[in-house]
C-alpha cells in the first residue's frame, strides 16, 4: 500500500490537475517530469490518484507516495509531505492514509491511553492535568505547588513549557524537588499523581534530561515537539520508556486543523481548546480528539489534552462533550484564583462527581 | 542587554498596546498580569519597549526579554520568540536585536564565509553549488554525476534534500561512492570540489551519518534544518567540525521574509530565489543576503545560497546583483538539458568569466 495524502488546493479543478502533478514531482524527484528518466519517474514520483472540485475555487487532490521514500524517519516524512511545497501558497494537507509498514516503522505512542490510565490508576474518567508556573519561581516554590496539586487529587502535574534550565529553577534541582513532592503527597493520599518535567532542549541535552527524570523516578516528560524536532520526540519515546506529553508551541505557524503528533510517539497531545485564549474551533477540537483516539493500524491511541477555557464550573460541560478518554488541562484559571491549590481541589471534585454521577 | 524582538501586529496601535502586553506575558510567565507575583513579573515577563502605528491597521511593537530565559538553547529560543503566539493570527516577527551573551552561547557558523572559501579555494567569486538528483538513481549513478560536476568545476555538490537512506542509494554506499568520485575528479583537475551528503534524520541517526561522512573525508553536510530541529543542526556544528549547508524544507509554513538560520550554525543557507518556482520577492532575497552576511557580534557571516531561476545565460545578472559572497545553487536548470554535466561546465565558465571581468 502507498502513503495517500489528501491536499486541499486553493485553485479551480481545471488548474488543480497540473498543480497536483507539480506536487507529486516536487516532493520526490524535485524535477519537472520531462527531466526525469521515465523508469525513475514511474518508480519514485508521487502519483496523482484523483482531483476534484470543492467549489468556490478550491480543489481536493489525492497523491500517493511509495512509503520507501520515508525511510521510517520522521524528519524525512515531514519533508516528503510538505517540505518544498510549504512555499506554495494555498496548499493544505487535509488527510493522510497510512500504509501499515510505515506506521510500524514510526511506532507511535509506547503507553498511549491505556498506559497512562495504568500509571495514574484512573480507569474510566477524564484525567486532570495542571501546570507548574510561572517561570521565575524557585524550585522549592514549584515543588510546593506540586505537593499541593498532588494532594488536591490532580493526576498529572507538568512543568510549564517555558521552564527549561533557567537559573531561577535549574532542571536538576527542579526535578529532584518536584518529584520528591509528588511522591510525598502520594504517600499521604494513597494516590498516583505524576510529575512530568519539561525536557525540551538540544537533542543530547534532551536525552540527558529525560534520563535524569527517569532516574529521579518520573514516569513521563513534557516535550515542545516542534521546537525539539519530531525525530527527537520519537527517540525519547523509543529509548526511555517514559510517557510523553507533547506541547504545541510553534504549531500555530504550521498546522491547520486535524493534526496531532501520535506517530511521533506522544502519549498525550496538548492543544488549544475552543473557548480558551487561542483560535481553534469546536469542530477542530472534535477532529483532533477523534484522530488521536481512532484505531490506526499498530499505533496505540493517544490522549487528547485540550487546554484553555476549562474551570470547575465548566467541567461538566467538557466531560459531557469530550468523554472519558481526555486529559483536561487546567492552568491559567487556577492561578487566577487566590488559592490555586484549593481551586484545583474543586476541579478534581467536579471531574469525579460528574464522571461517576 | 536584553533580547529585543520587533513584532508586526495586524491591528491598530490603539489595540496593539494591549496585544503587545499579552505577548510579553504569554511568552514568559504564560499568565495574565494579575495572576503573577509582581516581583516575578518585573524580573521575568517581557517588557513592552514601544508600540507605534504602521498605518492601514498594522502596528509595530518592540518587546524585550531577559536572555537568561533562553538558556542558550535553540528550541527554547524558538519557544520564547513564537511558541504560543504562533496561534495568534496577525503576529509576525520582523526583527531581532541580540545581546552578545546570547550570540556567544548560540555560537552560529563554525566556518562561515571565510571557512568555506578556504575549503574550496575560491577567494573572490561566487561559489557554484549543484544538486545530485533525482531520488531513485543508484549510488553509482549519483557518483557518476558527482564526478562529472566536479570535473566541470562546480565548487559544492550536494545531495538532493530528499535523499535519505532509501534502498535505491543507501546513505553509506552513496557517501563512499560520491566522496570517492569527487576526490578522483579533484586529483585529475587539481580542484577542490566538495561533496556534501544529506544527513537529515532522527538526532542519533543524524549524528551517526555526520560522523560517517567525516570519516569518509567529506568536509560538510546538508541538513533540512526545520524537519531535523534547529537544536540538532547546532549540535552537528558544535561537535563535528563539518561545514553545514541548511535546506529550507518546511520553512514556507513558518517564516516570513528576512529570516535565516545563521545562529543555528549553518555556514550556508539555501533559500528559494526570486524568479524560481517559489514566491520570494527580490526585496526578500536582498534582505536574506544582507542579514546572513552582516556583522552580528561574535557570530560569523554565512553564505546565502539562492536556488531557482539561475542558469548560464542569467549568471551575469545574478553575480552582478548578489555579489561575490554568494553560493549560486543550480539544480533543475542543469537537469533540463540533454547533458547536465556540459551545462554545468557552461555555468562554471560564466561565473568565472563574469567574476574576473
Amino acid at each position: 500500500m502507498r502513503l495517500r495524502v489528501t491536499y486541499h488546493l486553493a485553485c479551480s479543478s481545471r488548474l488543480a490537475a497540473a498543480m497536483a502533478r507539480d506536487i507529486a514531482f516536487e516532493q520526490t524527484v524535485e524535477l519537472p517530469p520531462d527531466a526525469v528518466p521515465p523508469e525513475v519517474a514511474a518508480r519514485v514520483a508521487g502519483r496523482v490518484e484523483s482531483v476534484e472540485s470543492l467549489g468556490r475555487g478550491r480543489s481536493r487532490a489525492v497523491i500517493s507516495f511509495d512509503p520507501v521514500a520515508v525511510c521510517g524517519d520522521l524528519p524525512q516524512l515531514l519533508n516528503l509531505l510538505f517540505g518544498n511545497i510549504s512555499f506554495k501558497p494555498g496548499t493544505l494537507i487535509a488527510d493522510l492514509e497510512w500504509p501499515e509498514q510505515l506506521l510500524t516503522a514510526l511506532r507511535g505512542p509506547r503507553l498511549g491511553i491505556a498506559g497512562l490510565r495504568e500509571l495514574t490508576g484512573a480507569r474510566d474518567r477524564p484525567l486532570l492535568c495542571t501546570v507548574l508556573k510561572p517561570l521565575g519561581l524557585s524550585a522549592p516554590q514549584l515543588a510546593q505547588l506540586t505537593y499541593g496539586f498532588a494532594r488536591a487529587g490532580v493526576d498529572l502535574i507538568k512543568d510549564d513549557h517555558s521552564l527549561a534550565d533557567q537559573t531561577s529553577a535549574p532542571f536538576a534541582e527542579r526535578v529532584e524537588r518536584c518529584q520528591e513532592a509528588v511522591v510525598r503527597a502520594n504517600d499521604e493520599t494513597g494516590g498516583n499523581a505524576l510529575y512530568f518535567p519539561n525536557v525540551t532542549s538540544d537533542p543530547s541535552a534532551m536525552m540527558e534530561r529525560a534520563g535524569a527524570a527517569r532516574r529521579a523516578g518520573c514516569r513521563g516528560v513534557l516535550v515542545n515537539a516542534l521546537p525539539a524536532g519530531l525525530g527527537a520526540v520519537g527517540e525519547i519515546a523509543a529509548t526511555t520508556g517514559l510517557a510523553i506529553m507533547s506541547h504545541p508551541a510553534l504549531a500555530g505557524a504550521f498546522f491547520q486543523p486535524d493534526h496531532g503528533f501520535r506517530v511521533a510517539g506522544s502519549d498525550a497531545v496538548i492543544y488549544p481548546n475552543v473557548g480558551g485564549r487561542f483560535t481553534f474551533s469546536a469542530a477542530t477540537c472534535a477532529a483532533i480528539n477523534a484522530r488521536l483516539r481512532a484505531p490506526l493500524g499498530p499505533v496505540a491511541p493517544a490522549f487528547p489534552a485540550p487546554g484553555g477555557g476549562i474551570d470547575a464550573a465548566r467541567v461538566p460541560q467538557w466531560v459531557e462533550r469530550y468523554g472519558a478518554d481526555t486529559i483536561l488541562l487546567i492552568g491559567g484559571s487556577l492561578y487566577a484564583q487566590p488559592d490555586p491549590i484549593a481551586a484545583a481541589g474543586q476541579v478534581v471534585a467536579a471531574v469525579r462527581r460528574h464522571s461517576h454521577g
